[in-house]
C-alpha cells in the first residue's frame, strides 16, 4: 500500500456560534474561501469533539487530544509544555512553570500582569540563573515578549504548589504554597518563594528596568508562575506512530506541544503566534518539510485571538486570509491534508467553549462525501459524522495507508 | 460567562418507528407539532443512544443516563428508586423492593397482578409496618394504586435474593430465594418469607379486604416483590453538576430517580403521570419553579402508554397534547432548553427498544442546524448528530455557558 505523508493544519479557535453580526452565519460559514471548500468538496468533512462532548478545552489539553495522547492520561500542567517550548529540557522529577514577567508595587500589587508587554526578558536569563537556593536547581527561558518558563530540579521536588499569579490586575501577588500536606510540596513551595524574593532583588536592579525606568515603561519586577507540573511520561509520536514528524508554530504552547511529543520544531521567518504572522510563509515551509518528514503540524493562532476579542468580522477576515495560503496545500502530492480546530472560541462568549470544531480530510483516498463547504453546519452532516479528538489520528493513519491490520 | 438555566423535558417513550397507520411516519413525525418544531428550527437537533447504540433501556436505567449516571455504575436494581419516590431514605446497606398488590387464591395461584388496579393501598401501612422479623426490621410505604415499597433493614442484609412474582398471571406466587450462595442472602430470603407470610395473614382480615370482599372487588390479599437493590452511592446532581435541581414528574420512578440524586420534588395538581396527566400545568409548575432552580427536569409519561398500548393514533395525538404545552417554553429567558425521551416505545412493539431518541436543545447559544421538525428522521441528520445518554449533561452544560476549562 503507498504510505502517503499527512499534514495537519489547526485553525486555533475557529469554531464559532451563529452571529447576528455575520446574518446568523459563524466566521467560517460567512467567510469567501474557495480553497478550503474545493478540499470539502473532494474530501470529506466531519465534526470533532476534541477532548469530549461539551468538554471545554485549553489549547494544550486540545492539542495532546488531536495528536492522539489522552489529556486524562498525559496531561499534567501547561509548565512542562510552555517549557519545552521555550527549549528547557524537562527532565524525570523536574516540575516546570509558566513564567510571566509582571510589574508590582512595593506592597506586592501586581499594576501589570504582562510588564507593559516588554519586547523580550531574553536580557534577564543569565542574572537569574544565577540565583542559588540549596538543594535546589532554578533554570528560567525567556519566550516571547514577557513570557518564559521555569524549571525546578532537586530531590523531592513536587508540582503540588499553586502558583503566584493573583489573575487580576490591582490584586497582590499571592505567595506560593503546597497544596497538599506533603513535606515534599512544603519545601518546594518554600524553595520557589526563596527563588522569586532573590528574582525580584535582583529584577529592581537589573540595567534593563533601570532603563525602563528612565524610558517611563512599567518595570518587568517579579515573575508570575503558574502551571506547575511535571513532565509528562509519554511515548514520542515516531514511536507510537512510526511518523518521522515536525511542528511549525509561533506561539511557545504550540512549539512545547511539538517538542514534548518529540517533533522537530521549524523556525519560520514571520511565524509569530498572532495575528500578523506570515500564514503563507508557515503553509510553504510546511511544504518544503514534507520533503523530509511523514508528518508535519502546522499551528495558526489568529482566529482564536479573534475569538477571544468578540471580533466576528475580524475573525471572517482573519479565516479568508487563511483560505488564501491554503490554496498552496491543493497542489501537494501523496499527501493526505486534515483541517481542523483545536477548540470553538466563539466572538459571543470570547471565550472557549466546548462546541465540536469543524473537520475536514482532504487526498487520495479519502472517501468523498455530498459536503461542498467547509463550516460548522456543513461539516455536521459530512461523511466523518461527530468524532473525538483522539479519533483523529488513527483517520488519518487509515486514510494514508498506514494502517497496521488488527487481526487476520 | 452567562450561566444559563436548564429545562430537560423528558417525553417518555416518545421514540418510534414508521408506522402504516401513520403512512409511514413515526407518531412524532406525523403528529402536528408547531411549537417543538419551533425549537428544533431555531436550535440543533440530533439522535440519542440513551445508554448505548442497541441497547434497550428501561426508564429506570435510561434516566440515569439522561442525568450522567453511567447505569453500568449507579444502576443497583430498581427497587431502591422505587423507594426513594415514594419517600423511603434508603440508607447505605439497605435493601429496597418494588412492591404491588396483587389477589391470590388459597393455593397461591397469582389470579391478578394488581389487585383490580386497587386505587391506593396506603390503608395497610399501619398493620404491615408492625410486622417484627428477629434481626431485621421493614418499613412499607404505599404509592400510586397497586404500588409501593418495601425496606428491609438489618445486620448484613443482602441484595441477592429473587423476587416472588411469578409475572404471568394464573402462576403461583414464587419463593424468596437467595440467588447465590452467601449465607446473608439466605438470612436475607429466609428474613423476607417470614415477613410476606405474616403480611398476607395481616391482609387477609384488613377492614380494607373486609369491605372489597363485600363490593365483590379483587383482594389485596399478598405483596409481589421485585427488583431487590440496594441503595447506589452516587454524588448528588447538586455538587456533581453545581445545579441546584428539581423534578416534576408524576410516576413513582421518575420521583424516585429525582430523590436519588437529591433532587427537589415538585408536586404539581394534575400530574397523574398516565395518559390523562395534566402537561401544561407541568410545564407552567417548570417554569415557575425555574424562577429559584438552576436546572428542572420535567417527565411526561403518556407517549410511553400509548406505545405500550400499540395505539400510534393515540401516541400521535398525545404528542400534539405535548405540544400544545410547550408553547408556554418559547417564552422562557436565560433557560436552555432539551427535548428528548428516555426510550424508544414503538407502537408495533409495544414495548421499550434500543433504537436512539429524537433531541432537541434550544435557547442562546446553541449552534442551530438544518432542521427544521422534530422527528426521528429530521433529527438523524440534525447538527448535533448522534450522542450517548452520558453525553447530554456535558452537551448541557457547555451551551448554558456552565463549562468549566479544562487545561489552559
Amino acid at each position: 500500500m503507498n504510505k502517503q505523508k499527512i499534514l495537519l493544519l489547526v485553525l486555533d479557535g475557529l469554531g464559532d456560534r451563529p452571529d447576528e453580526r455575520l446574518n446568523d452565519q459563524t466566521p467560517l460559514e460567512a467567510a469567501r474561501t474557495p480553497y478550503l471548500n474545493y478540499m470539502a468538496e473532494r474530501g470529506a468533512t466531519g465534526l470533532l469533539d476534541v477532548v469530549g462532548v461539551g468538554v471545554r478545552p485549553g489549547s494544550d489539553t486540545a492539542h495532546l487530544a488531536l495528536l492522539g495522547y489522552d489529556p486524562a492520561k498525559y496531561y499534567s500542567g501547561r509548565g512542562p509544555i510552555e517549557a519545552a517550548g521555550v527549549g528547557i529540557a524537562v527532565g524525570k522529577g523536574d516540575v516546570a512553570f509558566r513564567a510571566n514577567f509582571a510589574s508590582i508595587m512595593g506592597n506586592g500589587q501586581v499594576v501589570d500582569r504582562r510588564a507593559g508587554r516588554i519586547e523580550s526578558v531574553k536580557a534577564f536569563e543569565p542574572a537569574l540563573n544565577k540565583i542559588k537556593v540549596p538543594g535546589f536547581q532554578f533554570t528560567f527561558k525567556a519566550g516571547c515578549e514577557h513570557r518564559g518558563a521555569l524549571v525546578v530540579r532537586g530531590k523531592g521536588v513536587s508540582s503540588e504548589v499553586n502558583g503566584n499569579d493573583p489573575g487580576v490586575e490591582g490584586n497582590r501577588e499571592k505567595e506560593i504554597k503546597p497544596t497538599t500536606s506533603a513535606p515534599e510540596a512544603k519545601a518546594t513551595a518554600a524553595a520557589v518563594e526563596a527563588y522569586l524574593k532573590q528574582a525580584r532583588r535582583c529584577l529592581a536592579n537589573h540595567p534593563l528596568n533601570k532603563k525602563r525606568r528612565k524610558q517611563k515603561l512599567p518595570l518587568a519586577n517579579t515573575i508570575l508562575l503558574r502551571g506547575a507540573g511535571a513532565a509528562p511520561e509519554l511515548t514520542p509520536f515516531k514511536d507510537k506512530y512510526g511518523l518521522d514528524a515536525a511542528g511549525i508554530a509561533g506561539g511557545g504552547l504550540y512549539r512545547g506541544v511539538a517538542k514534548t511529543l518529540g517533533m522537530d520544531v521549524i523556525n519560520v521567518n514571520g511565524a509569530t503566534g498572532g495575528k500578523d504572522s506570515n500564514i503563507l510563509a508557515k503553509i510553504n515551509a510546511a511544504k518544503t518539510t514534507l520533503a523530509r518528514k511523514d508528518f508535519i503540524f502546522v499551528h495558526v493562532k489568529g482566529a482564536d485571538d479573534y475569538g477571544h476579542d468578540g471580533d466576528a468580522l475580524g475573525k471572517k477576515a482573519f479565516i479568508e486570509r487563511v483560505d488564501a495560503a491554503v490554496r498552496e496545500l491543493l497542489t501537494l502530492e501523496n499527501t493526505v491534508v486534515a483541517v481542523t480546530a483545536d477548540h470553538s472560541t466563539p466572538c459571543q462568549l470570547k471565550a472557549h467553549s466546548g462546541d465540536p470544531v469543524p473537520l475536514l480530510i482532504y487526498g487520495k483516498g479519502v472517501r468523498r462525501d455530498c459536503t461542498r463547504k467547509f463550516g460548522e453546519r456543513d461539516c455536521a452532516v459530512g461523511g466523518l459524522g461527530r468524532l473525538r479528538g483522539l479519533d483523529l489520528m488513527p483517520e488519518l493513519i487509515n486514510v494514508s495507508g498506514r494502517a497496521e491490520i488488527y487481526g487476520a
